[in-house]
């Protein structure tokens, strides 16, 4: 008798919430507040081995119930498929959900509908990853390039990128992998750290957060401006004597400009020697990007946390819009569309640094710039992933930061799994610390 | 004693579909068995006149539960408002609706949560325009150009139109109006029709419906292509050949095609002499539009209907990659962002044509182009609405078609309102119609 396939039983949603607007951390000039927050899913199998699938869209606040129920409406895609089908090749669940005629009318691959797809997508890597007892990075690694290029879609890409060239540079990828991967284990990945220079802190913590990234490690750090000139003056000047002559300054405006004021204040700084302008505009503004990278070399110009998919990555690199690539785990449609940019962004040549930060996306993107290194681009040089140092401590196998280096994760899985005492406490509006919170802000009503 | 301010009192959402996939009405290459749905919104407030507020997303069925939970998310910007405040200056909501910097995140301006912008911002102008006791379209050709100015957020758009430029075309806009209008009440504004040329439908029902739009007084009509190009050529023979030669024949892609896909479609239908190639390939991709209008000249790019904002029309009309601008009524973030399309669209020279049908699209977006006649283009030459003959009766005040023109409404509002019994009888699952279908299927299934 042959037992029926293993399937998935069950895709669980988490509205979590931390109160990180008490503290000013992660405050900018676009987001002077936010509450990090995940929509969280929770894959289950009734396969004997017990694994499940973690993912998340990450989100600063209200609308997190919205993405949730994004998630939600994905659901029946995915209850009672076969677990070795959506493990043995994540792209057939992936053009599934990006092909659905009806919900595709909500982006198409854009915004709350795609950034849920994303989640479970990365659920599904999690859960392969697992299963094949290796780290997402691992499993990417050591695939075939021919099965790599399958988890492509290539719809409204073959302009710029073909299979065929898709293919040619992972073949080239492989070679010196096995030096670099040894490499990779001892070193890690080069990091960079945004700690130090939220817009809500002082000069003084500004001061004393930068000389301590120095102190760890770090070669870059990066400050948030845009809201007012004369205080990024101050705080560049104070940032660039702190750090000395030699670490990289990067400054971000979190898109606060059109493309004239960008160009103005980004030339206002210029004598502080920011290494790039990250986001100093509309992320949908290809054209305008290409106008302030032109106007700002040799600064140069970044972007990508709130780019919504590889379409719009594909014209910032036709464009000539970009010196680096700030792919994020979370926002388009999961590991599958990520492989996209890092072949498209190896294709021209341009640098990746992943976004991190907020919850869960330094565990996430670890991997993605790891399999990079390995296998497209091959080299860390000008390569730096995002670190901030908080929430890290509510995932069961948090990011290790190392002499300013990411540490290669070891534990089977995409790291995307959150402790239950976190998931307990943060789930909104019913965990124990938000209903704790609503009863003594009645108590001060009262 | 002075009587407290009227106030929104109630921000109510309802979940509406209909069960279109049945008829095969709306099928397209994209699109095979759309339920046209609404997630409709009303406002309700204590004013002593008793107006309501409609405005509604238009989905083609599943995920319109999350469309409801995306306006839901927005309640607690609208509730307890003054009703002379946002409908005195609709841009005050409009900017703190955009402006919401955790609910940014989940675009930003962009998908779901921009759609749920729109919805609430176009219930607001259907009270204004009900408060006002005039149309829509007559409340913007009456207001003063300063005041329309100040109803668009020129945020990551004065590299192509500044507040200045708007204004002097506004002024200029204004020769001439009386005339216009006169010619407006009397003959309407031109539509074309999209009635026979779904792509579930034989080339039998193709003849007819063809036939009967030209006898109806339609100068143009539009097909559905892009699954099978044999096909293709045989449809747009007969619809040619049933037409002739002097009707304008579009054909409209969905979105199906790669750019290179794209241009050799097209060419392979130009001997039927299409007037336009609608949304060849991704909304998205501007540098894409671009190639193919530079290859497929002199039939026309057109696209608009999935543009997700401002910002993408901007470039799109900066590159050069288009010859019609199709703007929705219900796609972008409701009136206000759509003033700034029309003024765009006027700096750059180029026709809007609105994509309507849908449900309850035709009845928004005839005001926008009566505005865009009267106000700004200044003509009707090049210009047409689509329309598409079907759930009309749904709604309060339908739109009225008159020899192949729409007529202009005269009742007050946006003509947004529905059927209390339709929605009654559609709202899902729990209405009339959707109740009684859950009977049948499980009757079927027993």
């Amino acid at each position: 008798m042959s037992a029926s396939p293993a399937r998935v039983t069950a895709v669980d949603t988490y509205d979590i919430r931390f109160p990180t607007s008490r503290e000013l951390d992660g405050s900018d000039a676009m987001n002077p507040d936010p509450d990090y927050s995940a929509a969280y899913v929770v894959l289950r199998t009734d396969a004997a081995d017990g694994h499940e699938g973690h993912g998340f869209t990450f989100t600063i606040g209200r609308g997190n119930d919205v993405q949730v129920a994004a998630i939600d409406a994905l659901r029946n895609h995915v209850l009672h498929r076969p677990v070795d089908e959506i493990c043995g090749d994540p792209s057939v669940l992936y053009r599934d959900l990006i092909g659905d005629s009806q919900l595709r009318w909500l982006g198409p691959e854009k915004g709350v509908m795609h950034m849920a797809i994303g989640a479970v997508i990365n659920a599904v890597w999690d859960l392969a990853a697992r299963r094949a007892g290796k780290p997402v990075w691992q499993l990417l690694a050591d695939a075939e390039p021919e099965w790599i290029v399958r988890q492509i879609d290539f719809r409204y890409l073959t302009d710029a990128l073909t299979p065929e060239e898709a293919l040619t540079i992972l073949r080239r990828g492989r070679e010196g992998a096995a030096e670099r991967r040894a490499r990779l284990l001892e070193r890690g990945f080069p990091a960079y750290t945004t700690s130090a220079g939220w817009l809500g802190y002082d000069d003084e913590k500004l001061t004393r957060l930068a000389a301590a990234a120095v102190a760890d490690g770090f070669r870059q750090i990066k400050l948030k401006v845009g809201a007012d000139l004369d205080d990024d003056i101050r705080r560049c000047r104070v940032a660039r004597a702190v750090v000395g002559p030699d670490i990289r300054l990067a400054v971000d405006a979190n898109q606060r400009w059109n493309v004239d004021e960008a160009i103005r204040w980004t030339k206002a700084l210029a004598e502080f020697d920011p290494y790039w302008i990250e986001e100093p505009t509309s992320p949908d503004d290809i054209l305008g990007h290409a106008a302030i990278r032109r106007a700002v070399a040799p600064v140069k110009v970044a972007t990508g946390e709130h780019v919504q998919n590889r379409i719009v990555f594909k014209q910032l690199l036709q464009a000539g819009a970009l010196d680096v690539v700030q792919i994020d785990a979370a926002r388009v449609g999961g590991v599958n569309e990520n492989l996209a940019v890092l072949l498209l962004a190896a294709k021209f040549g341009v640098p990746v640094c992943p976004h991190a930060g907020g919850v869960g996306l330094c565990e996430l993107v670890q991997h993605l710039s790891m399999f990079d290194y390995l296998a497209v681009a091959g080299t860390t040089d000008d390569r730096v992933i995002e670190y901030v140092d908080h929430l890290h401590d509510h995932f069961l196998d948090p990011v290790v930061i190392r002499e300013g280096h990411y540490t290669a994760p070891t534990a089977p899985g995409f790291s995307a799994a959150m402790r239950p005492e976190s998931v307990a406490e943060y789930t909104y509006p019913g965990g124990t610390f938000w209903a704790a919170d609503a009863q003594t802000q009645k108590g001060q009503a009262a």
